[in-house]
């Protein structure tokens, strides 16, 4: 069944009020009539099943007729810190990484990274990001819309990492000299509700001198197999990674 | 070091003659000089360190100075049986799923596929897929190029799934059902030098008939996590899936 996240302020006596494109996707893209259904997720994660009550050009009233158990979130917060990469390899990593479960995406200026980032073209970015998330989070069936932050530099990231219960970098390096059992190592340790953030470099790798400072910063070095990965390929063995381990692993 | 894939016959009195796109390469992309050093990777998966000796228009000499002993592939030989996908996505799958180390990429034509395969421009794109499968398996560092297959029938699938240690069909109704344990199952068993073939629905998904096809055949239906994948996407959470298990978990 089609899914939309709506913000609870769309949600009036058990009814919710679908607007713009939701309203658009409902009414043109899938052609549904009144008396069809879809699910409704709201942003604190409460998935509703509801059936369709009006339909008008410009918006689309659906009844609540259910409220369903679902739980298709990781049992853990997973951030993936990306090294900012080149092109439009950011918007591939949010899609897949969204498909694949992260909790939130915070990319970073690592000091091979070659891209500038214009501050006012910045928010426009962060806003596309954040529509590939949505609907990414609405194709895979997510209850939640990964968060979309904007660039920080290394000691902001930092900063920001030190709330969290483990802190993974991903280093190539490590996988050429055969380190293999620190990412088991973390996964194996964590306990539903906590949360993880992944350090990955950009094209041209992290220096070891970033990769020394995020250890001198609680951060453990981590390979992911035996052969190098793009920047765009490292977070989604990662993130398959946690939930093979925290999902499926007996 | 920068990484070419050669054949045997071009290995000739402990020299090694590069041509065409890879002299192009060396030459040209990376204007290397006499004396600077290469990785030459065999069609067996041996691996030696050679040192340029001559650079002509159409081609380098390079002296093997050291047979290296090198280990980048999965401890098992995993085939990707793909349902053809749409536009480029059999490209992306290819790219991405070298880097995680897949063996054999075997495209076929499932109930809900839509593409066309045209005869005549089939032996083209498979061409393409091969190049692309060489510079991904150079770049990941690998020692084997994966094998790119021509697409097959279901009863042609079946026929060569024959040959496998084990089998694995990924449906994602499944993990709707909360299907969990199969995979890692499967993963748990595998020896060194065993074979896995994965069978992936295309954009609309594999039919019942086809998952009960294929499990009437000695596969086994496995979900990959809560969330409902892309069809370009389940490749990659599996093989991270088997690297992660094989090479990585203790």
């Amino acid at each position: 069944m089609q899914r939309y996240f709506v913000k609870n302020s769309q949600i009036i006596d058990n009814k919710v009020k679908l607007m713009d494109q939701d309203a658009h996707h409902i009414s043109r893209v899938m052609r549904m009539k009144i008396g069809e259904c879809l699910i409704c997720c709201t942003e604190d994660g409460k998935v509703a099943k509801c059936e369709i009550q009006e339909i008008t050009n410009d918006f689309v009233v659906a009844a609540i007729i259910k409220w369903l158990d679902e739980d298709k979130e990781l049992p853990v917060f997973v951030t993936i810190a990306q090294g900012l990469p080149k092109s439009d390899k950011l918007e591939f990593i949010v899609q897949k990484g969204t498909e694949m479960g992260a909790s939130c995406f915070l990319p970073f200026f690592a000091s091979r990274s070659i891209v500038k980032w214009d501050e006012k073209k910045g928010r426009k970015k962060v806003e596309r990001l954040e529509k590939i998330a949505k609907e990414a989070a609405e194709q895979s069936h997510r209850t939640k819309i990964p968060i979309i932050k904007e660039p920080v530099g290394i000691h902001e990231l930092i900063e920001e990492s030190k709330s969290y219960t483990y802190k993974a970098v991903l280093y190539e390096e490590d996988a050429k000299l055969g380190e293999k059992s620190n990412l088991s190592s973390i996964l194996s340790k964590l306990d539903s509700g906590d949360s993880l953030i992944a350090v990955i470099g950009p094209e041209g790798g992290l220096t070891e001198q970033e990769v020394s400072f995020l250890c001198q910063n609680g951060f453990i070095r981590c390979s992911l197999g035996k052969r190098i990965l793009r920047t765009e390929t490292a977070p989604l063995y990662f993130l398959a990674a946690v939930s093979y381990h925290t999902e499926l692993l007996g």
